[in-house]
């Protein structure tokens, strides 16, 4: 490829953010983008003329570089035609007045929209005469719902017969990509003649188009579709244009307009990192977790680790921190004193090894992403780090013993906890709690600054609401996960679960092995003997198994290729617990449907309700 | 009609509830409810035992009405099928341990489904036998998305082919209605061929039937679906057993339970006074509104009021209430000394004229409507009332001149004001914003308390994210709108609007006659000139007619057989504000497109930003 995705400027609608127009101008300005797409309800709404809004742009150093949308504009009906270019002219008017010379024209969505394409490009060619005449140019695009134009193709058809200078595409990576319709022909349409496109990403949505596309939609790198071959395409194309974000996004509307500014700004970074092959090294490993505990949770996540097998094994030289060790699984505990902070115990810190942590840690920031300040003393590794939008602080470590190599900061110390292995080998993954309004954000996150890629996506009832979750995977050997959990809907007032749970998942080969080594006050979370009843019913497996899960509180879930075995502690602190993990065969993801019955097995052990093991499963 | 709703016990599926098991049955007994459908999951990730579930139940007087759901039961493979029948006997052991003698089983809706209808019999037969065996019965559902069998009528071929005494039909409202399936020919199904009834409503949705089936089911009367005629065709029918809800909602799942519990059996309630025709009575009238406001505030909503042609009229004889009036619009001022609340100028009550307003408030009572205790004084009118859930109080009052006439507290007095009519006649609506946990449950107030009827439901995007509103409307001739409007997701911190707006819509037969006659200081809203340059492009208006609103702030809207007018205040307080509306021709409902204009224009107002008027429209 030839092409940089650089040489293109960078623009966002003004429906992507919320408030006022003023409020979005200044937050777009704010982020760094070249310009925007004019929404023409934010400026019908606004108090400021359209010489004024010109004015406000030029100030905060925007382009408009297109106004929209500008609907049905073909008709079957010629006196109604003619008054839909009136209404054209009339908005020529406006655009003169901010200095926009583009305006997207969608294609028909209603009854009367005109059904032969050669009458159709009848009409498109007398709105470019019209536009012409005005100094003004059309972008026509496909929504994925008109009536007789609805993929790009049929839009290419109509703007091709039109045939007018003043008339060409808008290609929107939505419409395109949610009905699927072919790429492969891109290259046959001139790039002169694509006068705008827009980028959209979308979860996937078994639903209505058009209310997927007005409620859902999601920067480039948040969803499930594949902007950077879109994008590619229409640069090969011969594109010059601005990359322009057109995301309509419930969540969005209602969240500051300042940070989702900083966060389309950073899919765009990230989209053209992408195009020009500047990627996260996909060697990117963790290497540590570290978990920071209230001085009186100290000694019970001591108590958690130790009967899971971990030893302490060195101590930090300078801060009350320990790291705590089981073959490749490696723990750090810290202590807070931060009394101020209700949920202080929780997940810190993740430590990231690659070759290079100061190359990564420059490249999180040319993403938008907040370094964090540290305090290091003389003779202390000075470890990069930036700060997660869910609130874990991400650090850079090198393995090689080099500056960066944080074990320098640790004394080793002869172990005072009784060691045994339990056989833990790893850590399978993490996972946290996303704040509602950057739930999106974390995705990208994790996808542009670690290069991590989405296993899977899901749903599941908790006692409190539906929960969602997006599990992330590094794309090193060890294949270590994030896993972004929230509720479907925020939380009101009437809230009586974990606020913010998380939890680390523990590898090992033999689950069994692992928890009979354990002792019997191990903090192991006791499961429903109901659920060991049902499952016996649905798989079919034996007494013997069945009895042995039960006996050790494991829970079972099968899937065409692998299972997956594993076992919790109850909650230490008010919000952070432990997985054991056995994966047997290829088994990917989650066993989302156990999470309903893990989190009833945390309520009943918090409200200090006895589990019914001893009753035997009937059968 | 011969039969009674009354003699039907009500149940609850346990899913339509948040909470762990426990909480659930919990909250049905306290609401009332006869019995549950226990929905498995909840049993499965229970720590009670089915024994302890049987005994809990027995305690609260609960009984397990059906075990639910059974899924998958037939299969083109006999082999699987018999794994499928050692499934469902063991489903009976636990069926037998919690006392439960009806099970669902669900169509199937994988790709291993039997499409041979004698086949789907002769299995289903197989079941009957088991089930007998068991002392147990069937009770076969189509779901709306079953392989084979997703309508209700290829459920009854089914269960008919099989013809067997243990094997029933169940039929769920959504499963039917959302499919629009006849229920005409639903007579022919003998009575006690329906096993089970699941009754639930939902809202007009143009998505996936699975999703919105599991996401977006409302308890009967809260929705766009007919129950009552439903419920009348299976009863009709001779279905004897309860009348039983099964809803799966996103909101309820994570509301408080009793709440949610006391929502649910109030509409079923309502629906049985309907299905035996005691309706609230059709001659309910809107007689005041009562505002109350700050010390604070009263001078401008003093200031407001006589703008807008309204004369104080009487006073209360205790109470610092005033009177103000202007044909028949009637607004009470009552001065709130409550400082605790932040928004206490706002709409406190409505006042209902009724012939028997004690027998009105008894039917309120009937639905678990909680009654409003009342201070009297002797000589003062003893006003029944009850709480809306939206925080709003409901009165019943008399037109005649008897003990409940609300006019025989008040004197009245010369107005102090000066006096002009400004041609308001009447009410014609009000909006409150709905708690998000408590939308649904107030469109069921509206509709079962109060009889009103759905005019309008909509959404549109504010400045600070989406909203939706319900237009419910009495029935009486001057038919008084209540609109519930509410953000579509629940906000979060980030929320610089007006968190609870409410208004006042007051009716004119000449608007423009009407703000001609206000002084220059009216506190009226100004509109931005951008508007009025967009009405005219879409519209096709005169140069004459648009400068004469744009020049009274006139906002406008045409749809088919009629036209909107309407013009605003400014806000008083923190929430409330006045409208003025001209209806002309048949106009339905609300221009919610106007919404986010008039949203804008009160920002800018709050921050006191100059609109640009003086600007003409281009044109």
């Amino acid at each position: 490829m030839t092409f940089s995705a650089k040489r293109h400027a960078k623009t966002i609608a003004t429906v992507c953010l919320s408030g006022t127009l003023d409020d979005k101008l200044v937050a777009a300005a704010h982020a760094g983008f070249d310009g925007v797409e004019l929404f023409e309800p934010d400026l019908i709404a606004s108090t400021s003329s359209a010489n004024q809004v010109r004015e406000q742009c030029e100030d905060l150093g925007l382009e408009i570089v297109l106004y929209q949308p500008f609907r049905d504009l073909d008709s079957t009906d010629p006196e109604q035609f003619r008054r839909n270019l009136k209404r054209l002219d009339r908005k020529f008017d406006v655009m003169a007045e901010l200095g926009a010379g583009l305006i997207l024209v969608c294609s028909n969505a209603s009854a009367d929209a005109v059904t032969d394409l050669d009458e159709l490009a009848t009409q498109l060619r007398a709105a470019g005469d019209l536009a012409q005449r005005r100094g003004m140019r059309i972008a026509y695009e496909a929504l994925a719902w008109g009536s007789t134009v609805n993929l790009w193709q049929q839009s290419w058809d109509a703007v091709s017969r039109a045939d007018h200078p003043a008339v060409g595409l808008c290609l929107d990576s939505f419409h395109i990509l949610s009905r699927s319709s072919a790429l492969a022909n891109l290259d046959e349409v001139p790039g002169d003649k694509i006068f705008f496109v827009q980028l959209a990403d979308a979860p996937h949505k078994d639903m209505d188009v058009l209310q997927w596309s007005r409620h859902y939609r999601l920067f480039p790198g948040e969803g499930a579709f594949d902007l950077t071959a879109f994008t590619k395409a229409v640069l090969k194309a011969g594109y010059r244009g601005p990359l322009s974000l057109e995301v309509f996004n419930d969540v969005f509307r209602q969240a500051s307009p300042v940070r989702t500014a900083i966060d389309a700004v950073r899919s765009l970074e990230a989209l053209a990192a992408d195009l020009d092959e500047r990627r996260t090294p996909s060697r990117i490993h963790a290497a540590f977790i570290e978990l920071s505990v209230t001085p009186t949770n100290l000694a019970s996540a001591e108590r958690a680790l130790t009967a899971l097998g971990f030893s302490r094994a060195a101590k930090h030289r300078s801060k009350p921190v320990a790291v705590w060790t089981q073959n490749d699984a490696t723990i750090l505990v810290s202590v807070s004193t931060d009394a101020a902070e209700d949920d202080s115990t929780s997940i810190a810190a993740i430590g990231f090894e690659t070759d290079d942590p100061s190359r990564v840690a420059a490249a999180a920031e040319g993403l938008h992403v907040a370094a964090l300040p540290r305090v290091v003393r003389p003779g202390e590794a000075d470890l990069p780090a930036v700060a997660a939008p869910d609130g874990v602080s991400v650090f850079f470590v090198s393995a090689d013993r080099d500056p960066l190599d944080w074990r320098r900061d640790f004394e080793s110390e002869p172990s005072i906890n009784a060691v045994f292995d339990g056989g833990i080998s790893g850590i399978d993954h993490i996972s946290v709690t996303a704040p509602f309004d950057r739930y999106d954000e974390c995705v990208l996150f994790y996808r542009s600054v670690l290069g991590m890629l989405t296993e899977e996506v899901a749903e599941y009832p908790g006692p409190y609401g539906l929960v969602r979750s997006h599990l992330l995977r590094t794309r090193d050997s060890s294949g270590f996960g994030v896993a972004l959990d929230g509720p479907l809907l925020r939380r009101g007032r009437w809230s009586p679960g974990v606020q913010t749970p998380q939890h680390i998942a523990l590898t090992t080969r033999d689950i069994i092995g692992t928890v009979s080594k354990m002792s019997s006050d191990a903090p192991m979370l006791q499961i429903s003997a109901n659920y060991y009843d049902d499952l016996q019913a649905r798989l079919d497996l034996t007494d013997e198994f069945v009895s042995t899960l039960m006996r050790h509180n494991i829970l079972y879930d099968r899937r065409a290729g692998g299972e997956y075995l594993h076992a919790y502690t109850t909650v230490i602190g008010s919000q952070v617990y432990f997985e054991i993990v056995e994966r047997r065969g290829d088994y990917r993801g989650r066993p989302v449907a156990d999470a309903p019955i893990r989190m009833a097995a945390h309520v009943a052990a918090r409200r200090g309700k006895a589990t019914s093991n001893s009753v035997p499963p009937s059968g």
